[in-house]
Order: C-alpha cells, then structure tokens, then sequence
C-alpha cells in the first residue's frame, strides 16, 4: 500500500435504500447443498449461500495462509514472489477448492534497485573527507529475519544515483511551504543536503520540492513522534511492542505516477514502445536517501543554526534546530581556522567549513518481468459481466502485514467460494475474477499494466472492482474507502457480519427472513455497529451512518477508479484513533513487518482478518449474484450536494470574473432527478416478475454510471487522472478537483485571464460529465 | 457535404457470410396489418414489414419533399432555416405518421458570414489605385433564384478579414508541393496573391500552405476541366446542361477542423467555456476569396511570367502563365518608367509596378443559435439500443442535392416507418434516432456538439449510425462508404432491392422465402449487381464484390466513427464515371444548386432517390429489427491484412530502426481468429432458440468491436481522430495511419531518434488496439 498518496477527505452516505432494494432480494433461498442452479435468467443472490461462505470463512486458515505468504521476503520479481504466483496458481486451480481457470499475464517494467556491489550510504565526512559517522546500511537484525541475502536494503526506489555532499540542513516534511519557510529564514538551501521526515507530502515530492531550492541531496527518517507515540527505545519498539526499533527504516517507491515509468498508457508488453528511461518522467531529480530514526537522531541534534519552528520538532530527545551544518558543540569537529599574514598581522581565516553530510545512492534502474495472477469464475447467467477483486502481491521484506494480509484474506475467501463451485452447489450470476497484482510498491505497476492491457474489455465490462490490500491495520474497526454508489453494498454486508469467534460471524438477517449465529466477538456488535462508533458523518440522507473515505492513489483500485471509471473499493480493519495517532502501523514498509508482529500485535485471534473476509465475501457476492446490482447511484447526490455546497463559498469572485454557478446547480439537479427516479424505477420492477432484458438495461446504467465522470481532456498534464470527481485535489476548497485546482490557481496568479479561462473550462467540464450522468440514468428512450 | 475532406483509398470486403447470417433470420413473417407485436425478447426482423416498407418509399413524395426543403435558400441558422426545423418537428410530430417523439437540441456556435454593408471584393487596380477590373460579388441570375437577399454571396467561411494587395500568381491547387515548385522556378511569393483552383488539397489548406511562402492572400476558383470535361460557355452550361455557368462559385468552410471552433470537445450550451476567438485554432491565416471561372478567365489569361507546367493547364482557353503580374502584352497596363537626371543624362527608372490584385475580404465571425431536431422511435425489446440515422439540414444557398436530396429521402423514410408505428403494425427491437443537423456545411457543427453533450450515453448504446448527406449525386449506381461491419448488411440491402419504377423495387427475396416484384429500372437488376458493375474489387474472402469507400471527413459521419468509435456508412447514388470527370456535381455550393437542378438533369424520375430510400431504409431496418446485429465483425480482418501488407514493405527499413513487425502479425492473426470463432458462435446460437442474454452479450460484442479502435493517446495534434484506423492519412504507404504519418515523418527527418521511437509507440498503439479488440470478441468469459 503507498500510504502517502491516500487523499484526505472522507464522504460517503449512508444506503438504507440501496440495502432495502438488497434485502429486497434476499428472496429465493436454496438449500446449500442442493444440485448446482441451472443458468436462470431471474437467478438472484441466495441468502443460504452468503450465509455459508460467511460462516466458512476460517481465521486460522487465514493465519496459515499468512505464515506462508510472508515466511520469506518476496519483492517484486524476486525468485520468492515467483513462487508465490506459482502457489497462487496451485490454489486456484485445486480440483477441490480452485476456480474455473486461472493463469499470469507477465509485464517486462521497471523497477529500481540498490547496487548489491556498492551499499547506498550516508555518512559524515570532515573537511578531509574523512569519515567521522556512518549510517547503517541495513536494519537491525533483532529477530532474525532482518539479515540475509533476500531482505532487501532501505532505499529510495527511482532516486538516482549520485554522491552529493554538503552542508545538512532540518526540513521538516519537505513539503512547499517547509522550503519557503527556511528561505523566509535565511537558511542556506543551495548545494545543501536536507533532512526530512516522513509525512505531509509524497516521498517523491519531498525531492521535488528540495530540488527547486539547489538542493543536492535529501535524508528522509520516520520520526517516533509521528510513528510509535513518542516511544523510541529499543525495550519499547519491536519485538516488545508493535512500536518501530530505532533501526527500522521505511522504504517505498519515489516515483511520482503510477504504472510502468517506460510505457504510460500502454501495456508493458516485451515488444511494447517504450520510453528512453532518460525521457521518462517522474523520477525524483536529486538523490534521497532513507534511513532510521537512530541514525537521523546523531544527525538531527547535532545540528547547528537556529532552532527549528515548534511543530517541526519531533520524539528523538533533544532539539531539532535548522542548520546548515553541525554545532560547534557536538559529536562532529567545528570549524577550523588557519592565519594569513596581512601586514604584519596575523589574521585568522576560515580554512574549512564544518562537517558535511555525503550521500552515496547507487540505485540502479532495471527491467524486470513480474506477474499478475488472474483466477477466474465464469458467470452462470451474466458471464461478461466481471466483479473484479484483488490485492497486490509483492512486499518490500516479508510483508506480512502490506499485502500478505490482503492476500491471506483472498486465498480463503477464494477458498471457500472454489469449494462451493467445485462441489457443484453455487456458479455467481456474474464473473467473478480474484486478481494478485504484481509490482505494487513500485507504483501500482502490475495493475496499472493489467488496465491499460484489458482498458476496452474492462470498461465494457467491468461492475466493480473491490481491492483488499493491507487488511488489518488494526483490531478496532472497520475502514472503507470507495466511489459512493458502493456505499449501500458495504452497509448491507457490515450489518449482516459480526467480527466473533471462529465458526460464527453472520449478524443481523432477521429481517430478511433468516437468523444469524449471534456469537459477540468484543461485544457482538455488527461490524456495522462498531464501525459507526469509530468513524461517522450526519449524512443529510441517513442521520448518522459510518463514513466511507475516498479513493487516493494509495493502492490498486487508482487505475480502476481514474484511468477506467470503474465503481472501486478499499476494505480493512484499523485502529482506534484515540489510542494512537501513528501514520500508520509502524513496521510500514520495513524488515520487521513480519508474521509474529502481525500474530503477537496486531490481530492475535485473526478475528479482524475474518472480519474484512466475511465483509469483503459478503460485498462480493451480492455484487456478483444480486439480479439487480446492488450499486445505489443515487448515492452520488451527497458528494455532488457537499462539492456543490464548497463551489457556491466562490460565487463571487467566481462572478467578478464572469463566471456562473447556475449551469453548475442545474447539472446537479438533474442528476439528483435522474438518479432518484431510476431508483424508483428498480424498486417497482422488483415487485413483479423481472423481464432479464429490462434488468439487464438498468444494470448496464448502473454500472456504467461511473464512466461517464471520465474525461480524457480534462487533466491534460495529470497521468491516468481522468475522472472529474476524484482527480487528485491541491486546491483547497473541497469542490470538484478541476474546478478546485484552476480556482486556486487564478487566484494565485492573480488577474491572469488565461487562469480565469481554465476556471469556466474545468467547470464546464464537470457541468458535460453531470449532465451525460445524469443522460444515463434517465430512461433509456429519452434521448 | 465536405468534399474536399473525403480521404481517398477504397476498403470494404464482401459479405456473404455476413449476408447468410441475416438472412438466416428472415424466418418469422408477420402479417403487415397483424396487432403490433408485443414485445418479445426474441423479436427480428420481419420481412413482410420489410418489404412494405420497400415498397411504400415513393419516388414523387421524395420529389415534392425536396420541392419544399428547396424552394428557398437555408443557409444554417437562417430564418428558412428556423423554419425547416419546424418543418421537420411536424412531421416527426404528425399523430398519422410521426414518430413517438421529436425535439430539437441548439447550440451557439460560431459561424462565419460575410459582411452585408461591405461586399467582399477582388479587384485589379494600377499602381494609382484605380480599379482596372472587378470580379462579381454574386452570381448571374439565370433562373430567377440566384437574387435576392437570401443568397448568401460567395465568400470563404472563417477566412479573416483583411484587404491584401499584391502582383497574382498562378499557384495550381495551392498544395505544398505546388509552392515547392513555384519557389523552385524562382517565382517571388512573398508579399503576392496567389489564384488557386478547387481541388487537390483542402479549402483551407490553400492559405495555409501558401502562407508559409509570405503570400499575403488567396483566390480560388473552379476549373472548367475539373468540374464540367471542360465545357465552359453560357450555352453549354445550366441551365442548358447540368454544368457550372461561368459566374458559378463554390461556397465553403475554410475550418481546418471540425465542430464549433470555440468549444473543442464540449457541447457548445450557452454557458460552456468558450475559447476566445483569437486564441482558436484552424482558422486560414490570411484572406481567401472563391470567384467563378469567368472572373479567374480575365485574371489568368492575363499573368505574365513563363509558362505553368502542363499538368497546371485547364480548361479557360488560354496558356496559364505563373506570374507574378500581369504580362504587358494583355488587357492590363504595363509598367511605366520616367527619367531622372544623372549628371547631364536623363536615365529611365521603373516608377511604377504591374497592375495589381486587391483582394478586400470583410467576413465576420458571429456566434449563432444552431438546432439539431431528434425524432425517435423507441425500442419494443432493447430501447437502449440506437440505430441513428441523420443528415444536415443546412445548405450554402438552396441547397437541392446537398443535402436536401438526402433530407427528401429522409422525411420519406421517417414517414413510411412513422406510419407503421401509429397505425400500430410494427415497433422495431432497438430504437431508432432520426437526425437533422444544423451548420453542417461551416465543419459539421451541429452533428459535433450532438455527440460531445451525448458522449457517454452514445458509447454506451449506439449501435451505428447511417448518414445519407446528398442522396443523389447522379443516376447511375450506389456508392456506399463506411467501415468493414457495415458491408454485409449493406450488401444484404442491396440485393433485396432494385431501382425501379414506382410501386416496385423488392428485388431477390426468393432464396429467404418471399418473391419480390421484379420490375426493371435501367436493367432490371438489383442495386448490387448494377454496382458491382461501376465499382468492384477482388476480394480475398468473397471473390468480386462492390468496393466500400472509406470514411473521412465528408459528412457528419465523422465525430461517429473517429470521436466516437460508432460504427458509420454514408449512402448515395452517384456518376458513371466513365461518362464524367467532374470532381463533385457541379453547382456544388452554388446558387444553381436547385430543384430544377435535380429534376431535371440528376434524377428526372427521382428513382435513384427511390433507390437509395430503399437500401438505407433496408440496412436500417436490419440494424434496428435482427436479433442478432447484422454486423460482420469478421469483415475487418480484410482490412487489417492489407494494412500489414502495406506494412511489410516497411519492414526492411523498420528493422534497421531495430523496431519488429512481429507483435502486429501476432495481433492481426489474434484478430482473425476471435472474429471467425464469434462468427461461429453466432451461427451456432443460430440454429437454436437463442437465450435472450446470451443474444445480447454476443450483440454488445459486435456492437463495441469498434470503440476498441479508439485510442485518445493516439493523435495528440488531431482534433476528436481516435480512431486508430482510420485517422487521417498523410504518409504514403497504406497502412495504418498513425505508423504510415509517423514512419513518413521518420523518412523526411533523416535518423532524428525521436521519430524513430514514434514510429514505434505508434506499432505499439495499434498492436494494443488489436489485441484488445481481439479480447471484445473472444469468450466473455475468457479474460
């Protein structure tokens, strides 16, 4: 998961009509062990069957498929991420509980690694060059499974090589306005090394950003503040807690797209166009360099200069000052001066400066071929129609947590619902293609290559795409993100799932004809009910419900959601948010993300894995069995009403430069018109006999709802980015992205027309996209 | 209809399994006056209703519907206009033989006319200004109908204003390589006014190419030779023939690309974002001025400087010369000297150039409310489902044969269908969308912005669309153009009729059951075999079959096929063109394009009217009534062969770029065999009941084959071309045109690297179309 691309924002609303017309359905019950259906044209989601696959979805098979995933460190193309496509493949093709197919597509892309031969490293160096402090090169082995040949160095994945050395100096995040704040200051950037933590910004951006001010060279360290809650010593962090050992360093890609650097836009085929790596884009400009908290601590308060702002200083014990260059008073030597003669004066003269920082990267670019797993179940009645569910597969070490409790979870659910296939008992409405990515940390290569290779097929296609990565984070709640109108599918499959004991698990069916196994698991709430205790939102629909987040960049669903318009969705479990105020779990990224820190801290009963399991199968099924899809368009109202809502805070410098609101306000209104009404429509066609055409007509206008948000024009300069909702959002005003971005742009530029110009054009543009969604979801003769 | 903008080169491939597919399903007879259907799922095509429908299109309602639409001119957005959109609601809205709905959609759109206060002008002045000669700023009233204030004056839609004056020369068509050679012979451009002829190249593409030399304006005019085998004299000429009189000038858009130049690829709503007139791009850069034949007679027959070459000649009687200035020896006066004194000598000095041109354009751009009307006929079983048929409605003066000859045929077509529907008899399966475009003739304006504001819904739904612009160009065969799928079913139509005298015209029926009514036209045989006759190829899968042009940029067929990815035909009757040379008909976009003009010299009997009614109104009724859609996806493989045939000559010099035809034989064949196996699956499905899903999945395959062709990376430069197929073509070797434009680029740039690599990103776009066009059409469930 690339956690620091996840955009902030969270919105959602609440589906009790959407999982009306679900439940609605919940009507034809079949025995579950009864012959296999025929291919009825009305076969609908069979509430016996979500109920066993509910039940069967095992927390200790999903402990033992995590111990395997993660026994060995499996990078991308490594030869343990081979095997691991080859275990995929044996488990999906098991003649008692496989799928009916599955096979690779390969994809020659590339990666970035550290030199084996030359060790990436950053020392200290005294005005002789010689070495006063050396940071270490790898991790700390305190388990025994951060040594050997397989666990790959911390670097800066796509930093280039170099050995720049300078002066260091504190910039906090890295982020813009951190380097305007240090000029602002008078701190010397030009030809200097900086130190940065992680947060705030990209990893990549951090370099960006350092580049524009002469910078030569960045450091980038988690900070135990923003990580462990202030702890940093060795008896506090891993393996006594799930804290982040001092050694413990964050790699990641710094790659500023997604998809194959050499072959945007098309798949990354053997044969395949590509891009002179010279010419490609995206790459940090400047070497960078991770390194861990212990190491950045001998750096960081041994710095000179003046002291750094108050929320720039951090948990490593001393203060953080700002630099250039070490104090006089500490580890590394001061300055040291020579005499000239003038006259018959001596004159002392600065001979040499202080001690510099050197960073030596030595990464190499590389083509590599990695794999995508694709296992498959073809559809009883609707075979071209594809719930698409997936999960990368590549970690950094041995990504026990990100993905492999992402894949843990697949492989039994896959499990389960293999069996009831090869036993002959359930084949969905639906496809059903479970998917294991490879390459994801070095940017969402694998998936990105699969959307660019199937982009016609799939957005023909495609109903939804559910992407389970990192499923636990943490024990205490559930955390979705995803498009609005999988709102109501989530809610529904929440509200019928408890988080419990193993063998139990199925909630609250009463009222759909069926009883649930109440089996409490922390209190025998629903998931759904203890989701809404940790995070909700007043929906002005639904009153209280949980809130879903939106979609970023963070995981596999970004090339589904932007580049082909397909309804997506990120599902786990997390934290409580009052208990720590981590980033993120802190092993993120490093060689202790191992199965002991997942099984002793994370999840110890597996209960939350069977929680997302149960879940996840849940959303799954409905959307691959439902007659009707269980897709609330009209979910999409709210998001488009608060985006409205931001949009009318413009209005009037909007008009000053004559520019209205009014084309806008309408589109959205006819949306809201058309999204209702063809709500209605489903619920009355479900109250008589179905005609499969007439069904067939209104799925397709669900389904493809989400596609007529993308247009091709509208972020010329933004890879991928084509849907006019979720584009990425720099602007600050929380209104549709185009119209955000070029708003804060013009103001910035101040009276430029050709800023103003770009204002009317991206909202013209959304005003196109809401009246061509809303042209889809009126009925299908109204032209 | 744009002429100039038709690409050449003929595709197509016969059909004759295609055909044996569709009449396979001509099965299910119904009574003519039988109920109206209900809507079964298994509904097709019905053939008795077919052939009412062949039977009831009346020639002499099809002259007396071009009698009206013709009888004033209707320039687009013009009150007769305005009034023909009223026209067309009331007969789509007649409660006797109107459709279910009509309505009109508008758009501002900016045109361009000339100024009513300052004529624009094309003077011969002497060095002092005074005018020697005048060409006419309207054209001789021969018929009573060339008056009048309606009659817009010839004049060069969005040429800029401005009022150039210059010596003439004789630049040809005005193509580069015409200047090349003009520039060759050392004729001095800079600063002159250069006469073209119509042809060769562009309208617009005359300034732009002469621009680039300096030349300062442009006239041009149309040959005698080009467009009447050479006939010239008011005798010989209309009304006394269908020939161009002297005074003739044809009128036309000068745009280089196509829609509302200010709202590229957003509907132009009142409201849209709209570039500034100054920043749009496709505008002639300098003044351009079309005269008649009569007018360039005076101006050419009187340059002076050496001798045109001989494929420069043409047919107004005299030697063409190629400047600069007039020759001394004609009508315009020499140039004068007069004597300055040096030392005791009086010695002659050139005071006093040639007679020059004066051209004084004053058109000015205006932004116009433009309407497109809809009539639509909903779908019994699949109104999600559209078959669209359409033509403009906007004409330069009164515009007979274009487009009214089509309008005619449409209104007839609309009626006979209208009539079946009210008086209950027949609703067909899919729905059908009639259009009437507005301000076609300035860049297919109103078809443009029609499928820019209904973009997604169109994709999603548009099975194809039929465009039948002028319907009658003469009398003596079909000529269709359009994309591989189409031929089948247009060959299909074709066979079913004849073109014959009223009351007849169903021609061979008998192997599908039905007799038809043989009545002989010029030979009593069908439309196919009498077109086989004029334009035929031999193909590799069918043996002789009519050839199918490809489709440019003519009609409003364009923003289907290459924006939209629509599979797309245009339908016309046309010249034996072993009796003529004419470039077009030849009052094309001149006051004597008017009903007498059809009625008495292009159709008399108005049966190739009758004719093409017959077969557009066939392919229509199979499109929108066939279980199955009667497109032949197998029919590309013909084209894809020749396009890598084309391409292997390349292979030699591509390699030495170390860039391999392999990837794209692999793809061709990968293509080959999905199309024949759907083939197979569809005749299999055939003999069976058909599963009305499994029916639908098979037709959205067919349906979407061609969006997959569609590729928005492809042409950065070009606006709205996506196709990857049939984008424009610049470069010489019949391939694909991405890799012909990008491999021609390569060759003239000598070994720039980055062209080379272009050449191989576009390989690679076209290798990726064809294996995701291959995955629309393998298994669905094969992913």
């Amino acid at each position: 998961m690339q956690w620091v691309k996840v955009l902030g924002g969270v919105v959602g609303a609440a589906a009790l009509l959407g999982l009306g017309i679900i439940v609605g359905h919940f009507a034809i019950p079949k025995g579950a062990d009864s012959p296999a259906p025929s291919a009825s044209a009305s076969q609908d989601l069979d509430l016996e069957i979500l109920k066993t696959v509910i039940e069967q979805l095992d927390a200790n098979r999903i402990r033992e498929n995590l111990r395997e995933l993660s026994k060995e460190p499996h990078l991308a193309t490594s030869p343990r991420d081979e095997a691991l496509v080859q275990l995929l493949l044996q488990r999906w093709q098991d003649p008692e509980s496989g799928l009916d197919s599955a096979r690779t597509t390969e994809y020659e892309v590339l990666l970035s690694f550290p030199s084996e031969e030359q060790p990436n490293r950053v020392d200290v160096v005294n005005s002789t060059g010689a070495i006063l402090f050396s940071c270490r090169h790898s991790e700390e082995n305190l388990t025994g499974e951060q040594g050997g040949p397989n666990v790959v160095p911390p670097y800066a994945a796509y930093a280039p090589p170099g050995t720049p050395q300078g002066p260091l100096v504190y910039a906090n995040q890295g982020s813009e306005e951190d380097f305007k704040e240090l000029q602002n200051k008078g701190v010397k950037l030009q030809d200097s090394i900086v130190l940065t933590r992680y947060g705030g910004v990209g990893r990549g951006a951090k370099a960006v950003n350092a580049a524009k001010y002469g910078v030569i060279g960045v450091l980038v360290y988690t900070d135990p503040k923003d990580i462990n809650d202030g702890k940093s010593l060795p008896n506090e962090t891993f393996p006594h807690s799930w804290c982040l050992p001092p050694s413990g360093v964050e790699r990641g890609s710094y790659f500023e797209y997604f998809g194959d650097p050499l072959t945007p836009y098309l798949p990354a085929t053997p044969s395949s166009f590509r891009l002179n790596s010279d010419n490609a884009s995206g790459f940090p400009p400047i070497p960078i360099q991770p390194i861990g908290f212990k190491d950045a601590q001998v750096l960081l308060c041994n710095l000179g200069g003046n002291l750094a702002p108050a929320d720039w200083q951090g948990g490593l014990g001393c203060d953080y000052n700002l630099g250039p260059g070490f104090r006089s008073n500490g580890t590394f030597p001061e300055d040291r001066f020579s005499c000239i003669l003038k006259g018959e004066w001596a004159v002392p003269r600065l001979m040499f400066p202080s001690s510099q920082v050197n960073v030596s990267v030595h990464n190499r670019l590389e083509l590599r071929n990695s794999s995508n797993v694709l296992g498959i179940i073809r559809g009883a009645v609707e075979p071209d129609r594809y719930v698409l569910y997936g999960n990368h597969r590549d970690s950094w070490v041995h990504g026990a947590v990100d993905p492999s409790t992402g894949t843990a979870v697949l492989l039994e659910l896959s499990r389960v619902l293999g069996t009831l296939l090869k036993k002959g008992t359930w084949r969905p409405r639906r496809s059903i293609v479970f998917a294991s990515w490879g390459a994801e940390e070095f940017g969402l290569i694998g998936s990105t290559e699969f959307t660019e290779e199937f982009f016609s097929k799939l957005q023909e296609r495609a109903v939804a795409y559910i992407n389970v990565d990192i499923s636990v984070f943490a024990n205490a709640t559930l955390r979705v993100q995803g498009t609005p109108p999988i709102q109501s599918v989530v809610f529904s499959a929440a509200k019928q799932v408890e988080r419990g004991r193993a063998g139990s698990g199925v909630g609250d069916l009463s009222g759909v004809g069926l009883h649930g196994i109440s089996a409490p698991g922390s209190s025998g709430l629903s998931i759904y009910d203890n989701w809404i205790r940790y995070y909700n939102r007043s929906s002005s629909v639904y009153g209280l419900v949980p809130s879903v987040g939106t979609l970023g960049a963070g995981s596999d669903y970004a090339p589904f959601i932007h580049f082909l318009g397909i309804s997506s969705m990120d599902i786990a479990y997390t934290y409580d948010r009052s208990k720590t105020s981590a980033r993120i779990y802190p092993t993120y990224h490093t060689a202790f993300d191992t199965f002991d820190y997942v099984n002793k801290f994370l999840d110890p009963g597996f209960t939350s894995h069977q929680a997302v399991a149960r879940t996840a199968g849940s959303v799954l099924l409905q959307l691959s069995d439902s007659l009707f899809l269980p897709l609330n368009v009209s979910d999409y109202s709210e998001t488009l009403r608060s985006f409205l809502q931001a949009a009318e805070n413009l209005r009037v410098p909007l008009e000053q430069h004559s520019i209205s609101l009014g084309p806008l306000v309408t589109a959205v209104e006819k949306f809201e018109g058309a999204a209702t009404s063809l709500n209605q429509r489903i619920a009355t066609l479900q109250k008589g006999t179905s005609d499969p055409l007439q069904v067939r007509i209104i799925n397709d206008q669900l389904m493809l709802l989400e596609r007529t948000f993308l247009n091709s024009q509208a972020f010329p300069e933004e890879r991928y980015y084509s849907h006019v909702l979720w584009a990425p959002r720099t602007g600050s005003v929380a209104t549709f992205p185009g119209l955000s971005n070029a708003y804060s742009q013009a103001e910035s530029t101040g009276h430029e027309p050709a800023a103003w110009a770009e204002v009317q054009r991206q909202l013209s543009i959304v005003v196109a996209a809401l009246e061509g969604a809303a042209a889809t979801l009126r009925p299908v003769a109204d032209l």
